[in-house]
């Protein structure tokens, strides 16, 4: 019993049975936020230790002596960049670790080429008056964020099964105006797409015609796996350094998803003529990042591998949770034909489409009867999804039970905005 | 004996002599740093017990409720901005908490204001090509750096006894691309220069014709007292208050060099006006700053009392060595007319003025007998110091027995770099 092949009369009883059950709903005055990919209480207690683990004098100095109270260090301490970029897959020579926040980098890396030419003979980004920047859609809300903050024109780029559309983007980079793409390449944001071989190998045999166009590398689920069977991701810098292309990719990753998201730490990579830019606007900017936090993190995960096995304690908690969700889906949306979503292997979001010009309207049912969801329309450039259909599941922060009944409520919200609309066509 | 009343013989006499004494100093293979203001270790001893502060899940709860180790909380846990506010002497409504440092705060601010208008009607400074900064010399060159970086004309405003000069600011402000200006209005960096009621006031009744002017006021010393009758300074935003004046300042203060000075916590204040253009910078640029480190230092002081109280633990190390710097050049170098300089009552560094034309000299002769100091000039824009006299000695991070060397090396070169002139002449 599909919806869309429901007669009126079928379509009126079923409103009448779905305002009921709402209602009910409503009155169980629920409080739950679905909104934001954010980790659990559970997941948060794993780190736990991490916060105990520097104790004296001697704790606090690194393999190479310094002492990581005090000033100094701006690209961070060895035993972090190390670690760092095993988890990018560079060398550690290109790496720079930050603070807290790996989309504070991404501001800054925007905000340092919007007044710094990033290549001799461009012009800083801020000269550039109808500068663009290339958005797959959907996507990150806070990534399109930056890059509407420092006044691009977003272009919208279609995600297919194994990446964005190339050959849009091959299309669109002929144009010198056009300075960068965002890209979250395993596990996007909020599809959970990994991009292909041949996506990877097509980003780094791209010929921009602006010399200064970055690929935005934000690889922030490079090792959050959802199950036994992880996608494998091609290596950005490895292709690009086979083409010739090594400046194109700028890399950031972050263990805000590993350890703490308030209080982890961040990373990028990119290669030395980019770094040269890059570093020149940090010694402006700061003394160094906070070296005991990275310490911290050092002597807590000992090197690579203790961080992905801590990742194996991450994916035993989030794996039932996202089984729940798609499960909901399932039964309670799929047999009517009013969902369709791929099933994540890792990321920390379920991305659904409900039916075609109903997403804000669920999402605002949700709300009323309290749960909160990310704004429909959020995952799009200038919040602007185009089949008002899109709609990002964050599944990791509510206990079972409480997700449980909120996708319960979202079902309800899904089927009753859809009866709504196909009676009112 | 001053040096200026020796005449040719006694001054190749005097110059034999020192020629011996430095290459004894040279054999001694020193290796001593006073280049920068960095705590000493016993300092970075006293915070220790801050690393070790909170142990479990409810350890990490803020006052009202939220979870430190989670994402959110843009401006910075309320205890936190409730003891930063008291340091900047604020409402904490006017506050906000970031990272580790108080220099990237002051960075990004200068390059918010690049991008966005700060006020309606105003153009974003990359816009002003003729954009200047007025910058009270000697002064923070780090501060200098920033505005440099951003391509900002800097102008030298000389330093008096109770501040910068006054009347060349009123005069300047005239100038609608002269934009702001630099200030570390309590034991100024380098001189230890607190400025006076007049100065503060007349800071408080400035009448930019740029609208978007601001002073930006680091008080980055406000309780790093060594001695027991502290300065006093006039509270900016109450005396701004009285003027009609609340946009004007923009203050910044850290806990560098309180608990750790590579992972304290961070704070700026400014007006609604000025806060509304900056966190919506913010907003783009970070979900929040690192809240556990907020919360280690809430717990370590409980409040500004107990912040105060630990400085006194940092006063009573830091005493002695402002002592030993002050008698080694009350004897080796004032008695010969060759330095002039102020005691400082607070702050991190004893600001001289050697001979006219021999700091440059003075330093190189200083670094080839293994004591690094911080580069002559760097205390000018552009590290330029018209009279090549002022060098700054940071005396906090050597030991006593270090320092002790250390001082007789520099007053034995102050010595040499000043006869090789005489005899030049």
């Amino acid at each position: 019993m599909r919806y869309s092949e429901l007669n009126k009369i079928q379509l009126v009883e079923e409103h009448h049975k779905l305002i009921k059950e709402y209602r009910e709903i409503q009155h169980m005055g629920l409080s739950l936020n679905m909104a934001r990919g954010v980790p659990g209480k559970d997941q948060l207690t794993l780190s736990l230790p991490m916060l105990d683990i520097i104790h004296s004098d001697s704790d606090c100095r690194t393999i190479d002596g310094s002492d990581c109270r005090n000033y100094g260090v701006l690209d961070g301490i060895p035993e972090c960049k190390r670690i760092m970029a095993d988890m990018i897959g560079v060398n550690p020579t290109m790496v720079m670790v930050g603070g807290n926040s790996s989309l504070n980098m991404m501001f800054d890396t925007i905000s340092c080429f919007m007044n710094k030419p990033l290549v001799e003979g461009c012009e800083p980004w801020n000269r550039v008056e109808d500068r663009k920047f290339l958005c797959p859609a959907p996507g990150y809300d806070r990534h399109f964020g930056i890059t509407e903050y420092f006044g691009f024109e977003e272009i919208v780029i279609p995600m297919n099964e194994d990446g964005p559309d190339m050959d849009m983007i091959e299309e669109y980079i002929k144009d010198p105006s056009v300075k960068g793409i965002w890209c979250v390449p395993k596990y996007s944001n909020p599809q959970g797409v990994t991009y292909s071989d041949e996506v990877v190998r097509r980003f780094a045999r791209l010929k921009p015609a602006a010399k200064d166009f970055r690929i935005m590398w934000d690889n922030a689920y490079c090792i959050h796996d959802l199950t036994d069977e992880p996608d494998e991701l091609l290596n950005i810098f490895e292709e690009c350094e086979k083409t010739g292309n090594i400046d194109l990719p700028i890399a950031f990753c972050s263990t805000s998803k590993i350890t703490f998201p308030g209080s982890g730490v961040a990373a990028m990579a990119a290669s030395p003529n980019n770094m040269k830019v890059i570093k020149n606007k940090y010694r402006y900017q700061t003394i160094g990042y906070d070296k005991i936090n990275m310490l911290r993190h050092v002597r807590f995960f000992k090197d690579f591998d203790g961080m992905k096995a801590h990742m194996q304690k991450h994916k035993k908690i989030l794996q039932p949770r996202f089984e729940l969700v798609c499960d909901k889906l399932e039964k309670g949306l799929v047999p009517y034909g009013l969902v369709t979503y791929q099933k994540p292997k890792g990321g920390y979001f379920v991305c659904v489409d409900v039916m075609d010009g109903t997403a804000k309207r669920v999402v605002a049912l949700c709300k009323q009867a309290g749960v909160v969801l990310t704004d429909a329309g959020a995952t799009y450039p200038y919040k602007n999804d185009p089949h008002d259909s899109n709609i990002r599941i964050a599944p990791t922060f509510p206990s079972m039970k409480d997700l449980d009944a909120a996708l319960d409520v979202f079902c309800t919200c899904a089927k009753l905005a859809a009866v709504e609309k196909l009676l009112a066509e």
